[in-house]
């Protein structure tokens, strides 16, 4: 998506280990504009795989999450991020390892509203070594539903993520898909 | 607000220590379109308040304050929470304390995108104790930046916050208001 590709381009930065800093208009100060142009893509590209709910993780997938299923016409699920295991049993639990923290956390949803039969749109702000999405199709394949697909608004080719999702029968799509990436020097596929 | 009290007392829950629990729609599984209803009537609300920037906190005020900020075409920022000061020099913090979680964590956001001058409307999901709305506001003012109204979605009135926020001069909004609560009867203002 030329939009979000040009955003990247005039306003992202290269940080240190691999890191993309997109604080200006996707994680921290939240463009809103270009939020619902995501969603609105999205619904276009899914709009006829019968999604009946979003899941997503706190914090930054929420904003696209929900550009995306207001268009879509269903609700949102966030998983929640603990760091122990130490909750109740109404949940379905998964461990996540972050790239840019270098930390695992735990992932969970209520069994309440993730339930079997369910077709499930995951949308999420980054794509990259694909750990986050692993343990959100955890939660799906524990619930007995279904992932009807992953949506990133950013991938990170590079790091291998989407080949670990298709293996599980998943499509992948992101709407910015970056090939390579140095300071000042972003590249896309 | 009517759509929001009759969601709240069909599907709300009163929990002990007098949580209001609001999984079903607002906080974990989200109502996008129920949402979108309270973003355009908080933007109604604030028409011509001036404000160019709505600041909220992760994770559960952002998708109100997204969709307030849609209708009102200005950005979102989100408020980070961590659970110690050690952190960069490029941040504005203020210390918060969780009603529900019985914590003190850190609100945080970065210098860059708070501005000397700029008008902000804060929106939160709770507003109840007034602890996280007075963060938010020492934010604001470390910033040299002027708070021009505060949003709850759900206003608990016992708990006194109102008043707090109030007495720094700035007006407060809240969508439902509730007056008093126990299990099966929640009483509005």
């Amino acid at each position: 998506m030329k939009l979000l590709e040009d955003k990247i381009l005039n306003e992202g930065k290269v940080l240190e280990g691999g890191i993309l800093k997109v604080d200006g208009f996707l994680n921290h100060r939240l463009d809103v504009a270009l939020i619902a142009e995501l969603g609105a893509d999205i619904a276009r590209e899914f709009a006829s795989c019968g999604a009946d709910l979003i899941l997503t993780v706190e914090s930054s997938g929420i904003s696209i999450a929900c550009a995306a299923a207001f268009k879509m016409g269903i609700p949102v699920l966030v998983a929640k991020k603990h760091k122990s295991y130490n909750i109740s049993d109404g949940v379905y639990t998964a461990p996540v390892f972050s790239f840019t923290h270098k930390t695992e956390n735990i992932v969970l949803v209520s069994k309440e509203y993730l339930n079997a039969g369910a077709k499930v749109l995951i949308v999420d702000d980054f794509l990259a070594s694909g750990n986050a999405a692993l343990g959100l199709l955890s939660l799906i394949e524990q619930a007995g539903a279904t992932a009807v697909g992953f949506v990133a608004a950013i991938e990170k080719s590079e790091q291998g993520g989407r080949a670990l999702i298709e293996q599980k029968g998943v499509k992948v799509y992101s709407l910015a898909r970056i090939k390579e990436m140095r300071a000042g020097d972003i590249k896309f596929e």
